[in-house]
């Protein structure tokens, strides 16, 4: 199949790739282009550092993780927003020559952004709103006026917006600087980034490792301090497994808490399980400042989905647990299905040891039907998925993925995957099935949620649960086979936030031989920590999982296991 | 098709309802079984205070119809909730011999929870909680332990309960009595409430006339004051037309702001429109007395579907729009699709006066896109109702209701309505495009409202839309013939209030003759007003439609709109 023009001349879907890259290309300044490191240097975290295109305040800026500090600054005009969406952009420019994870580049017009900012907070004495000045990357599903989003199909290259979606709008209002769009996998639907159009995005902590996705661009563009703060989305992992994989603060919010109004997606119409949007950050203090600006919006006056819920301070507070001096958090050790690698196990060990130091309990959790809920959420997305993506690819022929491994074959071959023909797919009434086994599971898991009163000190149940993102680190490209440790959340609509604990030491984060499993994914697990060099220095994060739409508290309880680890960690070195 | 018992001996359906209503009559107290009026008494609501059955005591007591001062009477032993209950039980018992309202009938049982409360208030001077010795009917899709919930389908019948549903729990904390359930017709989805158990519910007002549906039990045995609070339940209206039917006051609350969880219902795992539980009673106040006391009860810590959202008095008081002081409403004259009976427009014409007249703003409302909305709603329920319904009605082979109208000849003939086999039924993918579309239609819904600022001259948009219930009052038995007015704020996920204002006049009321129509559904619902005298005495009533999530307000704005018609009333009058 090809996509044809006026005159009927078929343009092969790779010509239409090709053109597109070329803009791309096109699009980054000569003078940012830079002689980039070899292949074989695996960690490209600090070449920013050193290539010679940052001045030295442009670094000082783009060193600066904690967002409160750089809204402070802005604030003030101890920098403007011109000099600080340059430094960003030049780092986001450096990122996407090192680890290719941007789609949209449009630096003039964020430049010119920032200069109307500049000229506002000279003229009035006043920033626009919370987020002032600050530039913010957005995954390739937002919509911004006048530009593409392709969200990595070839189908939807040439199609410009017409208007933002409705949190670009906000951001806008909060005095943003929305500054680049980044990579995504074809469909949406997989914990790595790779598309036909703009291909793998590697992560800057050893490229020879995924960046996780979705929402892939913005882990690596953040992890290279491209940008201060990104915006993800999160269908089954999609901001956790890029914050994790690559060492970054991350927060999953409930069920339209942030809205989705007007951007791209895929298996639009699934209303079962969502996407969500959410930040992801290189410090916690840049979830918050998302979470509180965006939800201060009132977001529901554009999305009509949105939760008519004002940002509680007192939950954030933590002021129903006695302020968070004393909380019990459950452990998740592992989910019954796949036991985590060492590394995964030993930040767990970290982070229970400097909760147990800060004053806090901490008790065992066990996983309640984490296979039964990954299993239905699969049955509820495959229901339509295919037939989904086979209809969004059609207009150009463009190849649906079958594996984020060999892609470079399937490519070349166009190993196209399409529905067969003819063959029953699900119905309506049996959606409604699988939907009845998803209630009866989420109820089950609240009923258990709170029954562990009986297991902690404090009178309450456990206040949150510490889990694994993954039971691996970033693995090399194509083997993060599975996303069962957080799609089970987004199937129980709880608010997560993610949290780095450590990296990956070949010293002590030896193979320990096993040779019994718990499923066929526990063993092909096993079997990806082949050596525990092949993982050095990739992060090791957990989640820390609150019950639905409790936003705040989780994000005050992140921020309390995030000071306990760098505590013990301080003291313990 | 026929149930078999354990020998294989078959059982017809009949049977079984029969032996069902021989025990719902065993379960009246003999003493409490009146001389009822004739058949041709059209008008019911004060034969209780005639019958001679209830004591001058019992009859202050029911006739007391703000919740608030019952609640006041409650709490400081006044009045007994022994002596409450027994009023209201007896009155209910009247209700059911005059209009057949009820299901489940359990005096010793309430009668015992009663003296429990009295206890506790008597030991302890203090009450369980906000609604301490309420009793509350429950519309039959609650569970409460031990009992049946048949919800109108003979193969339900013998169900017995082994746990409450989450919001019968609930109002056990708060104090309450449930004590008795009410009817509904079978699927819950008709707007008229009739099953083959236990039959036709009547209108109070006029027998002649449907109580409503599908909380039509609730609406007949408020309207007769055999309960002072009733709980029902709206997909499509069920709350609102019954209210509206039958000159009560009730909430269709959002999605999840009264817990669902562990009740029974029709089309399971139908997540896309859903079905909400909410009040209805004869004063305003009893609204926000459950309102505010089921949201204060934390539902999200029993449902996982719970929205986590604190009741907001703020809202209620209507502070960010200068306390209510001056509203601007948008009278919706009729939907584009059914010009309303004149007794309707006379009760919007009496709502505009009495709102002008308490100094608010009222501009006439352009209905935005009802059909589609409506026809969207319906392709969504309909993509698995018929295997739903055939599914459930299988074990008994009971028939399924083809109408509301001639329903005694249907269930003499079996006619039952099976989908035929091997048609092609909705594929789930089918659904997800039904989604998009009416996902589009809330945001361009909204978007429309949003611009309603440019109509008023408060600076805001529109506080609410003022729209009838529908564009009847109660019709004859069968003539429900649609139910658009309400369900499109269903889809729309309004918090909305009914509340009544006036009741048909035939002088007033006079036919209007007409030639043009705006549908098929417009040329039948004009031709339903054979005659002004069908309808004498039917209640007129309006909805307060607010937008999604604003219970608070909405119920704030609908005490407003009362005690406007009410002065109004007084002064015209």
């Amino acid at each position: 199949m090809a996509a044809t023009t006026a005159t009927s001349q078929p343009i092969h879907w790779k010509d239409i790739v090709a053109e597109k890259r070329q803009r791309q290309t096109a699009s980054i300044p000569k003078e940012w282009i830079i002689d980039p490191p070899p292949s074989s240097q695996l960690d490209v975290t600090s070449f920013p550092d050193k290539c010679g295109l940052l001045t030295d305040r442009e670094l000082e800026i783009t060193n600066t993780t904690d967002v409160d500090v750089i809204l402070k600054k802005l604030a003030s005009a101890e920098w403007s927003s011109v000099e600080v969406t340059t430094a960003f952009y030049k780092r986001a420019i450096v990122a996407q020559q090192l680890v290719n994870c941007l789609t949209e580049i449009f630096v003039d017009e964020a430049l010119a952004r920032a200069a109307e900012l500049d000229a506002h907070l000279k003229s009035t004495g006043k920033v626009v709103g919370p987020l002032h000045g600050l530039p913010i990357s957005l995954k390739d599903q937002f919509k911004i006026k006048s530009h593409e989003t392709t969200m990595g199909y070839v189908s939807w290259i040439g199609k410009y917006a017409d208007s933002n979606s409705a949190l670009v709008d906000i951001l806008y209002e909060c005095g943003a600087v929305p500054f680049v769009q980044t990579n995504v996998p074809q469909t949406l639907m997989w914990a790595e980034t790779y598309n036909v159009i703009f291909g793998r995005t590697l992560n800057p902590n050893n490229r020879n490792l995924t960046s996780g996705g979705s929402s892939g661009g913005e882990g690596a563009l953040i992890a290279m301090k491209g940008s201060p703060l990104g915006v993800g989305s999160d269908i089954g992992g999609s901001i956790r497994i890029p914050s994790g994989f690559n060492g970054l603060y991350g927060m999953r919010p409930s069920y339209n808490r942030v809205p989705y109004a007007n951007a791209v997606n895929s298996m639009e119409g699934q209303e079962s399980i969502l996407s969500v949007f959410g930040p992801i950050s290189n410090n916690i203090s840049g979830l918050k400042a998302f979470m509180k600006a965006v939800v201060d919006s009132k977001p529901w006056l554009k999305d009509p989905l949105a939760l008519r819920k004002k940002w509680d301070e007192e939950a954030y507070a933590l002021l129903d647990r006695d302020g968070g001096k004393k909380l019990c958090f459950g452990i998740l050790w592992n989910d019954g299905q796949s036991v985590p690698h060492p590394p995964i196990t030993r930040g767990l060990e970290i982070t229970k040891a400097a909760l147990l130091a800060a004053g806090h309990e901490v008790v065992d959790w066990k996983p309640y039907k984490h296979a039964e809920m990954v299993d239905v959420i699969s049955g509820i997305w495959d229901s339509g998925a295919e037939e989904d993506f086979a209809t969004v690819t059609a207009p150009t022929g463009e190849p649906i993925l079958t594996s984020m491994y060999d892609l470079e074959a399937a490519v070349k071959t166009e190993a196209a995957f399409r529905p067969p023909e003819g063959q029953p797919t699900m119905t309506a009434y049996q959606l409604w099935q699988l939907h009845k086994t998803k209630l009866q599971l989420r109820q089950e898991h609240l009923n258990y949620w709170q029954s562990s009163v009986s297991l902690t000190g404090t009178g309450r149940p456990v206040d949150a649960i510490i889990s694994p993102v993954a039971p691996r680190t970033a693995p090399t490209h194509g083997n993060n086979i599975d996303a069962a440790y957080t799609t089970v959340w987004n199937g129980h609509d709880s608010s997560v936030c993610v949290v780095p604990i450590t990296k990956v030491d070949p010293v002590l984060d030896a193979k320990k031989p096993r040779s019994n499993f718990l499923s066929a994914a526990d063993e092909r697990n096993y079997q990806l920590y082949d050596s525990p060099e092949t993982f050095v220095d990739a992060p090791v994060s957990v989640q820390i999982v609150g019950q639905t739409q409790e936003e705040e508290a989780v994000l005050g309880m992140a921020e309390i296991v995030d000071a306990a680890v760098k505590a013990y960690k301080a003291t313990s070195a």
